[in-house]
C-alpha cells in the first residue's frame, strides 16, 4: 500500500516550473509550497489556528532539537508531534543532520554516524542514519527526511567526492531504517557547488529510490546564482513524478527563481525570523517596521495584504510594539510575513494554472525592487 | 448631557457586594469587574480579538508609558488610544501618579506638581493635575483617574496627614481641568493604613463629587488583613451610586474578600506577569508550568476551564514550550491566567445575583487551598 502520492499536473510551457501535489495521511499539500519552520514543536510565536488562516499547508519540525527538548521519546508519548502540538495538516521533519554539522562545533564523524555535543548541556549524542529515522518515526512526521552530511562552502572538490558517497550509504540505510508505511522518505541530492559530483549524487540516490528528492547543502554562503545554476543543473537528473525540495531556500526572490528551475517545496526561518527583527515583506519590497517614517503612519504594512496584522493595525502602531519590545509585535510581524510567503507560493500556483509565470515571475521581480530594503 | 452612568442593579443582603454596570460612549460594563492591563498599548501577548474571545469588558491603559512611548500626542494623531490599539470597548487610564512614584528615583514634588525622570531617557519630565488630564484627553480613555500622590508603606502619619491634603486639592484641579464631556472622571481616596485619614480623604473626595471612587494607596507592601480592613472602612464614606475602584488589586483571594467590602472594580498585572512567569490560576490553586511532574501530562492546566489554551494543550506541551523559551508559551499562559480572573468575576457576578455570594466565596477560598501553589 502506498500512502505518499505525488500527483504532477501541470508543467510550464515556458519553464521548469510545475504544479501539483501530494497526499499524506494528514491530507494533500499543493506544489510549489512553502513550509514555515516550527523549530522546537512551535512556528515562533504562532498557534496553530493561525497558521491555518494564514493558509499553511504543511510545517516542519526539526528533529535535532525535538530529540534534544523535550526528546522524540516524550513527544511520542504524546502520540506523536501532530498530536503533542495539536496541528492536524502534514508536518515534515529533517534527519537532524543540518543542525549536528552548523551548531556543534566538535564532532566526531564516522562511517556510522556523528557524534557531537547537544548545544543545550554539552551531553554527548550520537547519531547515525538508523538513529535519524528511529526518531522521526517516534516523532511521526508524514514526510522523513535521509541523514546526510552537509559540506560547508567553500569545500574541497575532493572532500565533497567523498562526502558524496557517505550521503549515498547514510541514505540507503535510512531506507532500509524505515518503519511506518504511511510516513514518507526523501532523499537528498548533495555534491557542493560541483555540477559532476551533483550529477553523480542525484544518480546514487535516485537509484536508491525515494518518496521525493531535496537538494541540500545549498544556500549556505554561495552568491544566488551559484545557488540558482545547481538547482537548474540537478533538477534535470530527477524524477519528474516526484516532489523536488530545496532545502533552507529562501528569499521571496529565491522562490520565484527556483520554481523556475523545477523546484516544488521549499522552507527557511527568513519570515518568521525577520519578523522578529521587525523586517517585513511587502509587495514593493522589504519595510523596516522600526524606521522614524512609520510613526505617525495609519498605512497597514502593505494596502495589498489582507493578513490579519494589515486588516487591523497601522504601520504606526506596529511601530510602537516594536519598539516598545511588545510580544504582540512579534506575533503581528510573524503572522504578516507567513502570510507573505504562504501568499506568494499560491499566487505562483495560479500563474502556472494560467500558463502566465514567466510574466508573473517578471513583473513581481519587478515590484520587488520598487522599495528595494526601505519601502 | 451626562454620558457615563453607573447603575447598581443588587445589594447583597450578607454582605457589601453588590452588583450593577456602567455606560460609556464605548459600551457598557457590568461590575464587579477585573480589568487586564495594556501598559503600552497592549494587554502584553494578546491581540485585541483574543480579549474579547476571553470576556474582557474593559482595559486599563498607563497614561505614565504611553506619554513616554510614542507619546500622547502620536496616540491623538491617530485617533486616540481605541483606534491606536484598534480596541473598540472600553479603556480606563490611570494619571500616572503610581508609576512616578514607584518607578522614578528622583522626583521633585511641589504643590504644582512633580518633576521626575523618564525610566527610558532620563529626560526630566513634568507632572501636574492640568498635565494629567491633557494627556488622558489625548489618550481618549472613558475613564480617567485623578493625579494623587501616592505614599509609600510604611509612611509617618504626619506625612500622610499633609499629603492627602495634596490629593484633594490636586483632585479638584483634575476636575477643573477636565474637557471632554464624554470621558468620566474618578477621584481617588488616598491615606496609608490610617482609617481617621482615609475617612478625611473620602469625605473630601465625595465632597468635590466624581463619577467613581477608587482606593489607591493599598496592596503596596502592606498585609492583607490591613489592605481588607481599610478598605471595608473606607467603602463606608463612598457614595452608593458610584463605582468603587481599588486600584492595583489583586489575587482571586482579594477579589474576593473585597467584593464582599463593597469594592465594583479591579485591575492588577498578576494575570498576565504571572502568566509570563510560568504560574497559571486554577481552581484548585495555582501550578507552576514549569514542574517535572508535567513532562508526561496530558491534562489541560484545569479540567473545568473552557479557555482557548485548556481547550487545546496538554500541560506536557505547555511545559515543553515554557522551558524552550517558546513565545507561545506566554501567549497561551496569559490566555489562561486572563479566562480565569474574567471567569471569576463573571461567576462573582452570577453568585450575587443569585443570593449565594457569601456560599460562593467560601467555596472558592476553599477550593483555591486544595492545590495550594502547586497543583
Amino acid at each position: 500500500m502506498v500512502v505518499f502520492k505525488f500527483v504532477l499536473e501541470k508543467k510550464d510551457s515556458e519553464s521548469k516550473a510545475r504544479i501539483g501535489y501530494f497526499e499524506t495521511i494528514h491530507g494533500r499539500v499543493e506544489t510549489p509550497i512553502f513550509m514555515p519552520v516550527g523549530t522546537v514543536g512551535s512556528v515562533k510565536t504562532v498557534t496553530p489556528h493561525e497558521l491555518k488562516e494564514i493558509g499553511a499547508q504543511i510545517i516542519l519540525g526539526n528533529t535535532y532539537h525535538l530529540h534534544l527538548r523535550p526528546g522524540d521519546d516524550i513527544v511520542n508519548h504524546f502520540g506523536g508531534l501532530h498530536k503533542f502540538i495539536n496541528w492536524d495538516k502534514p508536518i515534515l521533519t529533517d534527519s537532524g543532520g543540518f543542525q549536528v554539522f552548523s551548531l556543534s562545533e566538535l564532532k566526531d564523524l564516522t562511517e556510522d554516524g556523528v557524534t557531537f555535543r547537544s548545544h543545550l548541556d554539552g551531553r554527548k549524542i550520537f547519531l547515525s542514519p538508523e538513529k535519524s529515522i528511529e526518531i522521526q518515526s517516534n516523532l511521526g512526521s508524514d514526510i522523513m527526511m535521509v541523514l546526510d552530511e552537509c559540506v560547508p562552502y567553500p569545500c574541497e572538490k575532493s572532500y565533497v567526492e567523498r562526502s558524496i558517497e557517505l550521503t549515498a550509504m547514510w541514505a540507503k540505510r535510512c531506507k532500509e531504517a524505515k518503519r511506518n508505511f504511511w510516513q514518507a522518505l526523501f532523499g537528498i541530492v548533495q555534491g557542493g557547488v560541483y555540477k559532476d559530483l551533483r550529477k553523480i549524487s542525484a544518480e546514487q540516490i535516485v537509484e536508491i529510490g525515494f518518496d521525493g528528492y531535496a537538494l541540500g547543502g545549498l544556500s549556505v554562503g554561495e552568491e544566488n546564482n551559484i545557488m540558482y545554476e545547481i538547482t537548474e543543473f540537478t533538477t534535470d537528473y530527477l524524477p519528474e513524478d516526484r516532489p523536488r525540495y530545496l532545502m533552507g531556500v529562501g528569499t521571496p526572490e529565491d522562490i520565484l527563481e527556483c520554481v523556475e528551475r523545477g523546484v516544488d517545496m521549499f522552507d527557511c526561518v527568513m519570515p518568521t525570523r525577520n519578523a522578529r527583527n521587525g523586517l517585513l515583506f511587502t509587495s514593493y519590497g522589504k519595510l523596516h517596521i522600526k524606521r522614524q517614517d512609520w510613526k505617525m503612519s495609519d498605512d497597514p504594512i502593505d494596502p495589498h495584504c489582507d493578513c490579519y496584522t494589515c486588516k487591523n493595525f497601522s504601520r504606526g502602531y506596529l511601530r510602537h510594539l516594536y519598539k516598545a519590545g511588545e510580544i504582540l509585535a512579534l506575533r503581528l510581524n510573524t503572522i504578516h510575513n507567513l502570510h507573505f510567503y504562504i501568499s506568494l507560493v499560491k499566487e505562483i500556483r495560479n500563474a502556472i494554472k494560467n500558463g502566465c509565470f514567466k510574466k508573473f515571475k517578471r513583473e513581481k521581480l519587478e515590484m520587488f525592487k520598487i522599495g528595494g530594503d526601505n519601502v
